[in-house]
């Protein structure tokens, strides 16, 4: 057992960027582990058993020696252990709330957009199916969060929703999604990139981003 | 406001599916509003306003006239305000854990093979795609659950990972994915199928299953 807790990522993992971001704006210690998922280190027979299915990120919590997996479940656990900028409103329809557009982000945009599925989807193809998916994505995240938004994307607090947000937004981008098409989602993301945990967790900042691309 | 919650919901989508669980399980009282998926009725003008994506389930809480949307939403949202048959620990890691195996479906298997996936992968490779996906993560959960199950996902209680599970193995049968090679996924689904609460929520108890089917 160390005295760090640790997470597995990977500098341009969305998955992985949400979770840096939480344990940033809560202050809690860590040491990244770099998973290098172009080169396939998340295949490992080592790394498969912590994560079965070979994604990052994975977390260990250092008090208890336990290693943790899938990017909500850890945010939840965070959430839960952790009482250092709260990221869920106190009530139950709020709460609901946030957890609704995090899922709209988490189950509805990326899991069809990750990696596996891209190259799966093939070279030929996988530009024009990103693409697609996160448009139709966004198009409806940018109606719910119209009822939702504030200053962030649940009224003006931050919250587990703009964690999931910000990522997404940056792969909209990558991918060439028109962005200015969604108005919410481009000024809160704008926003809370101005924040320094949120600055410090952005791929470029991370030790395992290449020279070329900070 | 109506005296009874409302559940948008069709009987063989394995969201909606997840949530009658856990009302039956809660012993929430609840009416059910049928969304024709194959009919299109997600896509109309009045269903998007609930639901931007135009996925179900819905879930109006009577007691507050809300609507929420996301299933794991939901169904955590139904956790915090209802006590009636816990579905989560209350230790921290094993909330975590369960969540865990809760995501590992709805946000790895599910979204990757959901009807809108199929319809833009094409009738001529849909069959293909569904089965490779879903034999990929029911590998990879079959792996969580060596280390987690008892006699369910998560020790000798039902949890929200049970609820996940049992829409999905049934998917997992219904696009031709060879079960037995999951011995915990086919044996803990095999007992939850017969527990009341569960039989309830089948796909062919719904109103909205056509005769054919039942």
């Amino acid at each position: 057992m160390t005295d760090k807790d640790i997470l597995y990522s990977y500098f341009r993992s969305s998955c992985s960027w949400r979770v840096r971001i939480a344990l940033n704006l809560k202050k809690i210690d860590y040491e990244i582990k770099p998973i290098n998922l172009l080169k396939g280190e998340q295949k490992t027979e080592e790394y498969r058993k912590i994560q079965p299915f070979g994604f990052v990120p994975a977390f260990v919590d250092h008090k208890t020696g336990h290693t943790l997996i899938e990017s909500v479940s850890i945010l939840e656990f965070l959430e839960e252990t952790n009482t250092t900028y709260p990221l869920l409103p106190k009530d139950p329809i709020g709460r609901a709330t946030v957890r609704a557009l995090v899922d709209a982000v988490a189950m509805d945009i990326q899991p069809v957009t990750n990696l596996r599925v891209l190259v799966y989807v093939g070279d030929e193809k996988k530009a024009e199916w990103a693409k697609h998916f996160q448009a139709e994505g966004f198009k409806a995240l940018e109606a719910l969060l119209e009822k939702t938004a504030g200053k962030y994307c649940y009224g003006d607090s931050i919250t587990l929703a703009d964690l999931a947000l910000v990522p997404q937004a940056y792969n909209g981008e990558r991918w060439g999604v028109d962005m200015t098409a969604y108005p919410n989602i481009s000024r809160i993301s704008k926003a809370l990139n101005e924040i320094p945990e949120f600055k410090a967790a952005h791929p470029t900042q991370q030790i395992d981003c290449p020279a070329e691309l900070r």
